[in-house]
């Protein structure tokens, strides 16, 4: 029996449709190792998740002390997936450049953990997942979280994985503000961490950014107040608009300008109409609605909130060093010449926070004109500065090298 | 009898609706005056306008020998009120600080005309004027129009008032578009231009944005395939949604810092929740509601079009210098330090492209944190820097002074 077909039916069900089932699947059951826990986890905002469950993917192997692992946090359209092939999609690993035998973060050396963050969609409880009481999916009754919630819920995996300390913590983005919660919260589970192309908190532009994202999704019938998995809807369109306005803003104008400048898409002069004339727009659509593909709406809603919530001074009484106090963890902070998200100030912000907090920060500006995205992709002089980190920290840390091949 | 209730109906029209309609009846039959053209409008398209009208509003008293008309040209969502209270929204003229008696472009000197462009919502044939045959509004069966198409329609109706030569033509943005198109196409009929905050080309980075725009307004059902004022509805989420999404383009990333960081609105702490928790989402959504309001969707989707298809290097064989060769204009080139959407490298390349036609030009960059939308506030060094340029034009020109009060 073909695994996608209803016994008896006749109807071959379309490749969109199949790809949104196995996206669906994920949610619950995803292909990735699972912790399940019953013991409730403490919300920011006031309310807690029982049961509640993490997905996460993991690779090399955990010393004995189990003093080498390195958690990869993910930003905010990552999921756990950070050098393996996606389940849904097929493609490679979102960091596989980094992570890896022999790369950066070394899998022959280090024991590297990723998980999707509460709040996601690709394994974590989040508002695409099942109540406990079988009620259908959370969608907006999911409490709002934010990036403490993701460190919590991280925090209780890797204890549970029988780490007590993280070697590193590490990501970009939303992934960065993890890893600065991390020091902020856990300073004594951490030996090093390396925050990049981030910021201490979100900034009235980016809050716009992502409020023009949510309005679209909002808008859009398909979303049907939050509960479009009920009526077997989702809201497509407004998702889509929502990444690609998204999408513009982890660019840099240098590159749009250098990738595709006013070129034209399969023609020759332009169409005096609205369809895709420029090379710009049809890469943008493609964007869009590949991400529609692989992603959920209401959690977009919800880690975009988590990241414009992000006030790491407003936390500790309003100063960033406060947060760093007594911290004995080696920090390397990262940023991109080109970066306008999260710019090379924001950084400075950071690494002003370490210094006041006496903390051990070196501070790596990279030239690039790739902008915010720039950590995702094959950047050597960032890959050079993140192995050179790790390797100075195992060496300090004690970490074994790992064995000539 | 009540002029907005039908009689003998008891139903109080809601402020929304009268505004709206109010907002329609300017479509075809405007406050402003209007020049009606029986013969054909040629388009950049290939296709034909006709009948085609253009609305427009002037200010001051035109000289007898017509040497002192300054032609204002507006941006995207600006149009003909430049120095009176609009006659739907009843807001002052969208440049009111520039224009009017004693100011930079003082009407005590000049007459003052602006007109709304081809493809524009108030009084000006656009997607929303009712077709010559009584067909309802054209919607997308209106020709797509460009920034050539839109100067010469002005110059059109520049000759219809009896003007020749215009002494001045001004505007920023798009409106800087227009000032460039009139130097390439009509460079006898101009003898000062001054193009402010714009580009001789859109980059990939501001056509992705429109593109977002246009994109948010066609995922709406309610645009109804651009069919909406047939169904009698309005694709207000998705306009809103573009409107926000370009906002976020106008100002500085220091502005919205500096203006609204992230402060909370009407609360001391955050929601938890998606309601605008934070100032600038507030902003932003205000500013989507409002310019709904007052705009035609189909009009943004054709101006932003225009903007997107301005090229004035390909328009003359791949150099901009081609498009100024032996200009006898005297240029003034305006840019602000915080512009991203038309940066100051984009006045450098209209500068060079005038240098290398050994036109008459200076260049002057203001220092401003208030980004794009700069040339619309009170910027007193744009304002001295205008006032200076056109006196000294005038004076060339032989335009008499005012009169001493």
């Amino acid at each position: 029996m073909a695994p996608d077909r209803a016994p008896g039916a006749s109807t071959i069900v379309p490749a969109a449709e199949l790809l949104e089932r196995r996206r669906r699947a994920e949610v619950d059951d995803p292909t990735s190792p699972v912790r399940r826990f019953k013991a409730a986890l403490p919300l920011d905002a006031g309310a807690t998740l029982a049961p509640w469950q993490v997905a996460y993917q993991s690779y090399g192997t955990l010393n004995e002390d189990a003093s080498n692992a390195v958690l990869v946090c993910h930003a905010l359209t990552g999921d756990q997936h950070v050098a393996n092939r996606h389940p849904v999609t097929g493609r490679p690993g979102w960091w596989d450049v980094m992570v890896g035998p022999g790369r950066p973060i070394d899998t022959d050396r280090f024991f590297v953990i990723c998980c999707n963050v509460i709040g996601g969609c690709s394994g974590t409880t989040g508002p695409a997942s099942s109540r406990p009481d079988g009620g259908g999916p959370y969608a907006l009754d999911m409490p709002v979280v934010t990036i403490r919630d993701m460190v919590r819920a991280q925090a209780r995996l890797v204890s549970d994985l029988g780490i007590d300390t993280l070697f590193a913590v590490i990501g970009g983005s939303m992934g960065g503000m993890q890893v600065l919660e991390w020091g902020a919260s856990y300073p004594d589970r951490v030996f090093a961490a390396v925050p990049i192309a981030t910021g201490t908190r979100h900034s009235a532009q980016n809050i716009a950014f992502h409020e023009v994202g949510r309005q679209a999704i909002m808008a859009d019938p398909a979303w049907h107040g939050g509960r479009y998995l009920d009526h077997g809807a989702k809201p497509r369109k407004g998702l889509s608009v929502a990444r690609m306005a998204a999408h513009i803003t982890y660019v840099s104008q240098a590159a749009l300008h250098r990738k595709f400048g006013r070129a034209l898409q399969d023609r020759e002069i332009v169409s005096y109409g609205f369809d895709a004339d420029f090379q710009i727009e049809s890469y943008l659509r493609h964007q869009g609605s590949t991400f529609v593909d692989r992603f959920d709406a209401n959690s977009y809603l919800y880690l975009t909130r988590a990241m414009d919530y992000f006030d790491l001074a407003a936390e500790h009484g309003g100063l960033v060093a406060n947060a760093f106090r007594d911290s004995p963890i080696r920090w390397c902070v990262v940023s991109f010449t080109s970066d306008w998200l999260f710019p090379t100030a924001e950084s400075r912000t950071i690494v002003h926070g370490l210094n006041a907090a006496a903390a051990q920060v070196s501070f790596v500006e990279i030239e690039t004109d790739r902008g915010h995205d720039a950590f995702l992709l094959h950047e050597p002089e960032l890959h050079r500065a993140v192995r050179g980190f790790l390797t100075g920290a195992a060496l300090t840390r004690g970490i074994a090298p790992p064995a000539p091949a």
